[in-house]
This record gives structure tokens, sequence and C-alpha cells, in this order.
């Protein structure tokens, strides 16, 4: 498929504009206030301004959150979550009602959420339930395999998850979305999750395996035995990304991945959320190591493995305040902060302005 | 003065409404994520469940902050600071036009911004401006005196100050505040503050003395001695707040000092701010122990005094971008975090209300 011709992606993504950049540095330091005293907003205002190619940064009036939702066959079948696989479909109509925490945080922020379900093993009717075209359109199949002892999906299901989720990210920038957030959900996720940084960061199941929905000390132990046994089935493909996905991914975090990509492909930037968006994100750098550059850390997830994640693809996160939830919701609780930042660069008076004397005066 | 009682003022501060926040805590464990999943919002929404008497919380809709100008005699005289003093009161203008980044973000935050003039060393008639009445109807005289030399203020006027803030308390919550913010600006207002911490929570003037709005090393000295200076003259008077006040503060940390009293005597809860703030919260915190538990750190500040009281406080801050602004910002940057506290324990579905499985299903 053309749209998998992983080199061309990578060609088509481009750095951020520089001189964007380099004129809210200079308007930063017109501003009332003492050089830097606005600490780390200052440097995401430049973040801000390089994605936009402007200076000052436009408001972030169109966030779109896309929730890939996906089941994951270990956590049947090794039991590494705390909570029953039902959980994922009973959650995506949770996502349709309003009612999940990404929800209430998407309405604080004039956000709003998709769910986007790529291998629920679910079939609505049988909860007497329907769901938008939308929702299940671009869906792979009905749960991902058990990677701990089979491959996730075979590699056209994983091109076909990619490619989906390289068409998500069009079909929202091209209804203007001007900042994207991954959102996650799927009991068992951070099982894979975990499996990929292992194997494309290095290092030894055990650290990075985390506790997940909140696991016991018998469940973390399943977990990282799975996790071991996952990384030992992938490490063969850690050049291939399409493969690694197959093997030891899912449909909803190679959709990700595509996701993430094509994003950096349209200028368009992102708010990064916990562990699995961070596992599709050193993926997706393992293609086009430009691409990080489009993207900021939301927040600091609890699991071992975001924060590995995070180091290679050399991101600070936001926040960090030991949330383990996903659905996109470390990545909103950041978000007003750089709605801050962009609001000072964007409205504050300048010395000139004021009338107010700068230090040099 | 009557208004003055602080034995009395410290008896009418309660504590915060236990019953709500066990409310809180048993409604986080209903809600459709994993228990603990939202880290510290959790914790912080069982804070606003208690300052606020109910569960669920209600939206902070009518955010007030308000600014504490006064200029410092010691800015002048052993120059601690990087700026010219005539800077507070342009800021003060800057602040009425809306140009300054307290401006901004409460804007952004649906938040209200009132400057109050305590004590600028500035008749606005010489600088061709007219203030509003509500800006200077507390004023106690221009400018403090030089700490590292004489005092602040008379007693009389630090008393005055302190009931000042009171009032000024009162008048916003009586307005309808349902969350204060400290705000301060003053060309040097970082001296007095670091004298005050050091004296109150003890140790070497250099352990307290930071950077304030960016300052050169020679700067940093003077600025060093003169707190050295002013915690000798200030040591005295450490069991007699008024007295500390009077010798080594301000009319605006004063007035904060009351403010921030009042608020907790009134059941409103507070966003500290930096350093400023916290030196006025350490002093009112001497008078009624139970104060703190009213009072939320927003940011920490890099003054090292800031981390310093905020240890003695027993107040973990909310978020740390190594802002050194002062005005209100730091705790207008983790408003949002609050509001995303209490939006999920208020909005978010339970296990029940979404058909959601909970763990132990």
């Amino acid at each position: 498929m053309t749209e998998l011709d992983l080199d061309d992606l990578a060609a088509r993504v481009e750095l951020p504009d520089a001189a964007a950049r380099a004129a809210a540095s200079e308007r930063q330091g017109r501003l009332t206030k003492p050089a830097g005293a606005l600490g780390r907003l200052e440097e995401l205002s430049l973040w801000l301004c390089s994605v936009q190619g402007e200076c000052p940064p436009r408001p972030l009036d169109r966030v779109r959150v896309v929730v890939f939702a996906g089941d994951h066959g270990v956590a049947r079948t090794a039991a590494t979550s705390a909570y029953p696989p039902e959980v994922t479909a009973q959650m995506v109509l949770n996502f349709l009602a309003g009612g999940a925490a990404v929800n209430v945080l998407a309405r604080l922020n004039g956000a709003t959420v998709r769910v986007v379900d790529m291998a629920v093993d679910v079939d609505y009717v049988d909860l007497g339930a329907s769901v938008p075209d939308d929702v299940v359109r671009h869906k792979v199949r009905r749960g991902s395999g058990s990677i701990d002892r089979e491959d996730a999906l075979t590699r056209e299901q994983a091109a076909q998850a990619f490619a989906a989720g390289m068409a998500i990210a069009d079909e929202e920038i091209d209804s203007g979305a001007d900042l994207l957030v991954p959102g996650d959900m799927g009991i068992g996720n951070t099982t894979p999750a975990a499996a990929i940084v292992g194997i494309l960061d290095g290092g030894d199941a055990s650290a990075v395996v985390g506790r997940g929905t909140g696991i016991d000390d018998d469940t973390w132990m399943r977990k990282a035995a799975a996790v071991r046994d996952a990384m030992r089935r992938g490490r063969p493909h850690k050049g291939d990304p399409i493969a690694l996905l197959a093997t030891v991914g899912g449909a909803d975090i190679a959709a990700m991945s595509g996701f993430l990509l094509e994003a950096a492909v349209r200028r368009t930037p992102v708010l990064l959320d916990g562990v699995v968006s961070c596992a599709a994100a050193l993926v997706a750098q393992r293609i086009a190591y430009r691409a990080p550059r489009w993207w900021l850390a939301g927040h600091l997830s609890t699991e071992p493995a975001a924060a590995q994640a995070l180091e290679r693809l050399d991101l600070i996160p936001v926040v960090d305040y030991g949330l383990r939830l996903g659905e996109g919701t470390g990545a909103l609780v950041a978000l007003p902060v750089l709605a801050a930042a962009g609001a000072t660069l964007r409205e504050m008076a300048t010395f000139d302005e004021a009338g107010v004397s700068d230090r040099d005066a």
C-alpha cells in the first residue's frame, strides 16, 4: 500500500517553524514582566508558535481528543488487569454518554471527544446499544491477540490500523482541529505499551511494567511475565515498526502511531497523554525522528514505561499528578498550561505599550 | 482596636468540613475510573469539598484576584531590585488597563482582578493618571520604610493595613467571591518577604534570599545584607505578628496577612501565589494555626523562601514551572487543576449510573 511507504512518510515530516519560534522569543523579552519570570510557560509559548508557524500564537479553539479503544487478549488469557475486559466496551458507551473523566475535562476546556473502536471485543448489538458509524468505521477486529503467546494482529491488520490512524488524523485536521490529543481505552492496554517501550528503549520487563489500573502483586507478576514473553517475541521486529505493532501492539496502538505521525506530517500539534500514547509515539519516532518536535508531553503517568519513553522522546511532561487513567485525561489537565503560555504571549502588554520602565531604562 | 484582637481572630477560624470531605472520598470511589487513578486531583477534590462544605463541589465561578501593591524603601536605599521603584506605580496602571500577566490569566480563567494600592510611592496625579477610589481607598502611606535600617511602618499603620486586608476580604466575600487569590506587586517586595520567612522559620539570610526579578550577583549580595540586617531588627518581634509586620514587613504584606486570615474566618478558600503571599501566610499562621487548612498553595516560586514557607505551612504546591512573577499569576496557572479536580468529582458518571463493571464485579 502506498499509504505505508514509511520512508516517504518520514520525509514528509518537517521541523516546526524556527522563525516563528525566534519571533516568540523576541516578543517574550518585550512583555511587561522580568525576563524569564514566566518560567516554563515562556518555553511552551515558543513551542506553540513554532508548531503554529506564527507569532503571537492563535488561541487553541478546536482541541480534539480521539480515544482509541481496543481490547487486548492478554488481559483475558494472562489476567493482567484489575478490571474485567467487558469494561472496555462499557467505557466506550460511557464516553458516548459523556460520563467519563475525559468527557468532563474536555467540556471544562472547550475541547471535544471522539471515540474510535479499533478492536473492542464487542458487538454493540449484544449490549443492546447502537453506536454512531463514526465510532466503528475504522474497526479492524474484535480484540487483539494475546501478545505473550500470539501476534496481536496480522501484518495486514497492523498496516490497516496504522493507515486508519492516519486517516483519522486527516479527518480531524480537515475538520479544523488545531490541537490533537490521543486518548486510550482498553483493559490490558498497558501490557503491550510496556512491551513496546521495553523493546524499543531496552531494559528488562520488570523495569517497564507498572500497576496499570491498580493491580496487586500477584497480578503484577503475571503481567511482568507476559511482558517478558511478549518482549522475547517482539524483539526480532525492533527494526520493522509495522511488524512490531503486529507482534506485540494492537490495533488501537497501531492506529495511534499512524495518527501521531500524520499529525506531524500535517504540521498539527499534539498533546500526548499517558503510557499508551507514549508507546505509540516511540514507534512513530522510529519512523520519523523529527516527529516528536510536533508533540508536547502532557503528563507523567505513574507507569514506569511512560517516563522511559518520554526520556527517549526528549519530551518533558507538563504536569505530574500521579495520574494513571489514560483516555486523554492527563493531556487535558495539561492543556490549560499551554493555553496560559499562549495567552500571555499573545495578550500581555509590552513595556512600550504600557509605559513601564524596563530594567535597562 | 477590637478588630485586632488576634486571639479572638484565631478562635474564629474553624476547620474545614470533615463530613463533606468524607462524602467526597466516598464519591471518588464510585466514579467510573480505577480507584486513585486521578492521582492528586482526587485529593484536591476532597479539599475543595471540605472548604465548600458540600459534595459534590460547586464550580468556582467567582474567583477574585486581589493584587496588593506597595513600594519598599529598601529597593531604593539598598538597590535590591533589577527594576526601578517607579515600576510599581506603572504596573498598577498596567493592571488597571488589563495588560499585565495576571489580567491575561484571569481573563483566560474567568476570574477578575482588583488592585489595591496599600503603599505605592506615588500620587497618580503626578503621572497624569486617575485611578478608581476602589484602588486607593485603603492606602496607608507612600512607600514602606527601608527595613534594613528603619521600621517599614508604625505599629498603628501595620494594624491599619492588617485591618484593611481583613476589610478587603470581607468586601470580596460579601460580593460573592468563591475563591480568593492574593497577588502582589511591589519592586523590592521579595526582600521583606525573605526577612519574614527567615525570622519565622529560622535559618540564615543567605538561605532565604532569591533572585527576585532576576538580579545579578552584586545585587544579590546587597539584598542578602539587607535581609540579614532586617532579620536582626525583626527577630525580637517574632512573637508579636503586628510588630513584626511593622518592623520588617510593609503595608502590602500586612494587608495580605489580614486578608488571608479573614478568608479563613469567613470559610472562603484561598489559592496562594508566590513568595510574598507565602510570607504573609506564615504570619497569619502564627496568629491562627488552623488557617492554612483553608489555603491551597498554587505554585512553587523559584524564591527559596517560598519553599521554606510552604514546608512550614504544610502545603504542597500545585504547579512548579519556575515562575517568579507574582501578581497572582502562579495561582492562576494552578487554578484549572483545581477546577479539573472539582469538575471530575461533580460530573463523572458512577459505575452504577454508567453500567460499568467495578473491579469487584
